[in-house]
């Protein structure tokens, strides 16, 4: 599959930003592309990694021949980012972003950059590394990428866009900005949320030893504790752009949690079998979607 | 590694019992394996997959050569399997479990067979999958066996004990009972609690439909059905069987997430990154100590 863009500009070369550089350069090698990040550290990693043709220390200079640019910067510098890109934009570029979280930022880029068109997007992939060494061109491989066009855009160059996520690999989804905040709140930030809390509340007991947790985590603990190791920048931004969402989504799982803490006080076995068989059957769901791997313990290798 | 035990009889031949039956048959080849389960669909299936020397009908003839017993079923069902067996014991005979909690375990074993050793043991170690078939011998290898003698239990059965769980690969640790509960509340029992909580809660939002949630799943979610998936019944009777652990553990985590909720609502993003930042380290001390893959995504493929 090829895409209609000859020119791709990157800002911001994390874990995302990288990998979609280096997935252009193995499945569009045709396509120039050009790198930014606002961090001296990360340009000069990513020169030595060699994943763009070209990074420059300039944001605006590293948009100037670019027909897409694709902000993947975390959702707080997305602002920020606008700004310094816009005065190298040409007037036909699209502008694109990756952020996880898609009202707000389309809102705001919309307001920066007032006369491009602007088509936001998600794709929903990742690990719990970051930085340019951390990317990899197949992390987009048969994962969604969700594009939430306003009613009214430029149809064609929503298109333009999903095809260049088709050949990263992706599965491609249109949708409302609003939709795709609850969507991904319940999907994904919340998850997030209750992992980084259930890490720090075992890591500060009086009465276990953080050596203790470390040593049986295989219990179940460990699963959480890569959810919790991921980009703290990025998430504090995520919660603060998707915040009510997030806290309409926590208080459903807080009613939840009440209730089967209570069936536990109570000792009602039936509530809490009842429960755990019905949850069984959404990973099967999962698996058959082909989104996570069939293979016990999620394949991990154990020694 | 050899044991000293001659003949051991498994009780129970889901995930674990099959697991240990199997790691026996390969690392202790001199020892003589007898299974039993109170399923008659899992003795078939048990048979055919031919783990044991022999699979009994009944669970009292299942171990009378045995000088070694472990039962291998939920926390539940344990007080009925040491009823079951009593009547074909040795006298010489020590008695094992493999149960997930284990003060109120031993106090009833003790009590059903007064006149036995009785050794309370857990392998911290397990998938997500149930039943004879998906029992491996290696499950074990490198992870911790936690052994809850009482003060004044025959030392000589406790370091054979801990032999024969090296000899299956296991890392082997002594603990009070009292504690085990406390530190597996923590690394075990309230984690799954709260994936089977959060799967719930996503499979049942009117705003955002299953599907979608089947769909999106890689941005967090999946992580959790994989604990969620884990055997029903089994957790309902570890749940009722650690309820003072769990619940005091659970209150420390509302706390944590009423406070990581505030911060949210105020917009407080300090807060939110240092306690991301924090959690993030823990990650790292848990691939360090060889309890979960260094490799990205837990090391998952992708198709």
């Amino acid at each position: 599959m090829s895409s209609e863009f000859k020119s791709v500009a990157i800002i911001g070369l994390g874990l995302i930003g990288s990998s979609i550089a280096r997935g252009v350069r193995e499945y569009m090698p045709d396509m120039r592309v050009t790198g930014f990040d606002a961090s001296d550290a990360a340009r000069a990693e990513s020169r030595d990694l060699g994943f763009c043709h070209n990074v420059m220390d300039d944001a605006a200079a590293a948009v100037t021949d670019a027909d897409l640019v694709i902000l993947a910067v975390p959702v707080g510098r997305m602002a920020d980012a606008a700004r310094a890109i816009a005065p190298g934009l040409r007037n036909d570029a699209i502008i694109s972003d990756v952020g996880s979280s898609k009202a707000s930022v389309a809102d705001m880029l919309r307001s920066v950059l007032p006369n491009h068109v602007i088509i936001p997007a998600h794709p929903v992939a990742g690990t719990e590394n970051s930085g340019p060494a951390a990317g990899f061109a197949s992390l987009f491989e048969q994962r969604w990428c969700i594009i939430t066009p306003r009613g009214g855009d430029n149809a064609e160059a929503v298109q333009k866009l999903a095809t260049f996520w088709q050949a990263l690999g992706a599965k491609v989804e249109e949708m409302d900005a609003r939709h795709h905040d609850l969507v991904l709140a319940v999907t994904s930030h919340l998850p997030h949320l209750i992992a980084y809390t259930i890490v720090g509340t075992a890591s500060e007991l009086e009465e276990v030893t953080e050596s203790e947790v470390i040593k049986y985590s295989a219990g179940g603990f460990r699963d959480f504790t890569r959810i919790a190791a991921s980009d703290p920048v990025m998430w504090r931004d995520i919660f603060l752009n998707n915040k009510d969402a997030v806290l309409g989504t926590l208080q459903r799982f807080n009613e939840d949690l009440t209730g089967l803490q209570q069936a536990i006080r109570k000792g009602d076995g039936e509530k809490l079998e009842a429960w755990f068989t019905r949850t069984r059957k959404i990973r099967r769901s999962i698996i058959d979607e082909g989104q996570d791997d069939p293979a016990p313990n999620f394949g991990r290798r154990h020694s």
